[in-house]
């Protein structure tokens, strides 16, 4: 079940049965030169729904933009600062808190968030922690990349050079997601350099075109398909087992 | 053009000929028994992807929770503090700037949001006036119901009854963009209360079902079609010329 | 009564039989060659003292500094940021519940500040929404124009050209409450332009002599008597209903 | 001259001379059984207007709102919390320095507010120390009975008593600036206790009626005019002196 | 009792018998030709250990970084913001409290950090207060050279120029605690200049070498031992009352 | 060289030919029954000295309480709010590089910290991202354990049982360090259990006695000194590569 296209008594019945909801997380940055700049946020939300669809879990609305100052050299990345994503994150947990649920599950897209949404979550637990009082909720962030089995399926169908931004998978899930926006550009080198990076002007310098680690010319959306396939799978057994813990 | 499932060349190669961008921001809460809680994000993002289409305008990741505490009493309502909304809303305004978009056109589907997104943009001016420099970029509010014309088409589908929450016109709206999610409810009263209010149990104790002055019984993707038609057309017309200016 | 002359004693035993006060709320900011500084905190707190005696409600102390950050462009405005006085509205509104008062009147006389006092309702109620508790409060916010058959008194005195900052109407109040202040001011043109702006150079360009749409040369004592005459009744009405809802 | 009362080309034509302004800063709290709450404020309102007028030196609107949190189990009383009234003080800073004025000094009438105006400088200061840069302007904190022959006048007027909150002196200037709200009220015991506080609580418990160390009975507008006349003296000279530096 | 060296089962039987806790508070900042960047943390902290080894006393970790600003001029000084200083003693004080500590008395070694402090505390009490709470802890703040006794120690060791930045005093305390950081260098003028500062490049302007009145050039770790041996003392005696208030 | 017992000459002197400080980083909280407090601390603290002695690289003072919220169910731990932390690890790295340090190197000794440290640093990388410059200065996280070749050490000291939180290996590094301080406990039972947690009750409720997974029973300051050794030495070159990178 999607939160966005649900009523409110749909919601309420649903939490008589169930104290979980699932957020997809991610961020709007450049991908490559043939990469989506929504694709962290779309990855998540598109494995999310169809893991909604198959095991009647709720799924609420796409957190859509996240901490992603180190790609604002490149035309239309977004970024949060990470305090700004904090007070959101706290007050998305609050609301959702508010009518029960109590097993919050964020699926992530993107790296540079990771560090970010554990760091909102300890802001949320410690206002219980110093206030003595048992924390009525859990917080779950699991990347969709750790999802079990997925990386294998990566691994299989980008044995080379799936890299490690604007990777072929996470590409081609986006062109499974939105046929129509399938790009096709020569890139070179073939495949991009890898490293590490600071700030904007650091990581540009660094990666000529964005990518880093990655050749994603050979993304499609049937590759797409299998991927987030195997994340539904991997991703109804998990969440549901959270929300039951 | 969609900002997310465009490419940061794309983006790149638009901003030579445009500076502008629309950015739908709506909110994520009941909308009665027959509404989807997304519908306040919904339709400002439907409106502005046709209106891109068709107007070869860029158009941002929607901001789709904003300011609903006071419908927090009803299950699946979400909220940001007004002063969090404020500190994202600079943060995608300047990310944007970054970029070289000078004007940002807020596209809202959602009544509690104007103050706060007004008092954002003072903010973000506030920066510029404080240090005597002209601020560069200039940043526009319009609510959807406000576009020329597009009322005239809501009250002759709607003439009675259409109300202020949880309208016949906005829910119309959603069936059009999501067809699978619409919702056969019967309501009682047929025409919802209307009324002020403060607080989320203030407004539970008024607003027994949610709406306010609204019957949206009649909902139909049809008629949602012929107000999003209306609005393609005059935020194509209007938000041109904002960019324009 | 006026809070800042009354000792906690007289206070006390005002809350004995009545849970309201009015906050009047204003703005330090130019207001043309002829206009004070400080008028759009002297309107409603001369029409709130002359209320509070009429009809024996608390005045509360003046909050003098708004948001005014487009005016910056001329000697002697003053802003505050608006996360500023969302977080000042705050404090002012649980110092006064924490005696008791449950109805909290302001009394504004700024256009520029009535979206931040809104979202720094909404802050309010947030916290009370969130935890899922009832708000043992209410706040209004009454702009001065707005208290019943006030903008009447001002038409039928400036019929032509009141305009809508450094109006002929505000700067007759200032006048009438501050008669040692008037400014005889040649002004060209006669009648300002009129228009929107964004910061505060912008402004200073559009409006070059701080007006927008008025002729003040016309304002005087007298008129302003007028004027806070028709608001002093209204508030009192208006401000007794309230505090008896 | 009044920031409040002028217009802003006379703040310009001003500001060609002076680039000093006076900001009374005081506070809305309980000052024992015959006390204003405005007290803090209008003590050191009253002194710059008159030192204003008599010196030619420009003074802005009083913040009137500080830090009280120990008086809030008195009726009406008010209060800033410490980062509400850093940030509120910054602003103000910010808004005056804009326009050029580069010796701004505070004029203050509750021992309450001394360590967060100081607090307050320091945060105006580090922001240009962290840069750097020269900070262009000064900014300098004196409370009213810090002016030289001041406190003289004081003991001289209640040599026993006079105390150190709800003094004698600062009831006399509040009846000599609001004759009309001088209040006669018996006080046991007639003089009050002295001691330290922590919260609103403890200061309640500790100081029956408000008052510490007082015996304000004896104050009369006669007496406070007295007071007012050496700080206006004192003012004028000390303000002056600042302002060219 | 160290808290850094104790474990938990230790601090839990402590709290036992006693509530109170002393945390040493300074800053990091230059402190001229022969002084220690860290002096003004060390002093509070080897005064407070001594006197925890003595007394049986609780000390916990030592805050090192203060409000510093306008030492900044110097290399190595650092500062926080009096904003976060004030949010990171808040949770300090938390942390404490919650745990049972209702004493928590903080040993200062830096004049600039004392407004920040205070400002701290009545940002902790007004939770409570506006809350109509009552605070359940109590919070001090002193000064190492203000413990009984210990100012006329140094000024019998240092009768002429003992200063008030830099001070011999100060310098013997830190080579008592730390004889290997002894630093023998020439100083001209012999004793600094005196004065007033506001930000770091002001403060470098006026005082070269970073003293403010004082000659330190005849501090020594046998001075500083009978420096700390007197607040020792007096610490013992003062924290152990303030813990039984 | 320690920052905080070099004077401001000899700081100076340093940036002639190294723009890097290694900053210890830590936290305050509990560690198990025979732990320090300080351990978190303490571990990065002397790793950092030994290594700034026998590298010649400048140690600045040790960050010495962090994100801990789960151990606050323990007496004695405390805890910063994540977003207190971001802010004062900001106002850290903004001292030192106004002095001219550009190389900025955290050796942590906390896992809880790690999430809110990156978080500082993408808030400080933010901030010239979004001014579209380049920052000038480097940030490093570096987790002492995973210091090359520390792990293997401390692996072949404590082959079983090192754990994850109370490990032998860090508790043995706080013994090297203080000596006095080594505790005997008895533990029951011998290895602690595993697994994740949220809050501080969860934690507590799950490890009655703070360790998870450790048997810090065989600690002794010896195996300390060992593990130190090791650490110092690879710090000395890693955090030397990184100065001059």
């Amino acid at each position: 079940m999607q939160l966005h296209t649900a009523s409110w008594p749909e919601v309420e019945a649903y939490l008589e049965n169930s104290k979980g909801i699932i957020i997809p997380i991610g961020s709007t940055e450049q991908h490559g030169p043939n990469g989506l700049l929504g694709t962290d946020a779309i990855c998540p939300e598109v494995m999310a729904r169809e893991a909604g669809e198959a095991g009647g879990l709720m799924v609420g609305p796409t957190f859509n933009v996240g901490v992603a100052q180190h790609h604002l050299g490149f035309a239309g990345s977004m970024t949060l600062r990470p305090s700004t994503m904090i007070a959101a994150i706290n007050d998305w947990i609050d609301s959702l808190h508010r009518h029960g649920f109590t097993r919050i599950y964020f699926l992530n897209g993107h790296g540079g968030n990771i560090a970010t949404i554990q760091a909102a979550f300890a802001e949320s637990y410690a206002s219980w922690s110093l206030d003595a009082d048992r924390c009525p909720y859990r917080l779950k962030l699991t990347n969709w990349w750790e999802l079990s089995g997925v990386m294998d399926v990566c691994k299989s169908i980008f044995p080379v050079a799936d890299g490690s931004h604007a990777t072929a998978s996470e590409i081609s899930v986006t062109y499974y997601a939105y046929p129509d926006a399938v790009k096709t550009v020569e890139m070179s080198p073939k495949v991009a350099p890898v490293g590490s990076f600071t700030d904007a002007a650091d990581y540009r310098k660094r990666f000529a075109d964005g990518r880093i680690g990655s050749d994603p010319s050979g993304a499609t959306a049937e590759k797409g398909e299998k991927i987030v396939a195997a994340a539904r799978e991997a991703l109804v057994r998990e969440a549901s087992a959270f929300f039951k813990r």
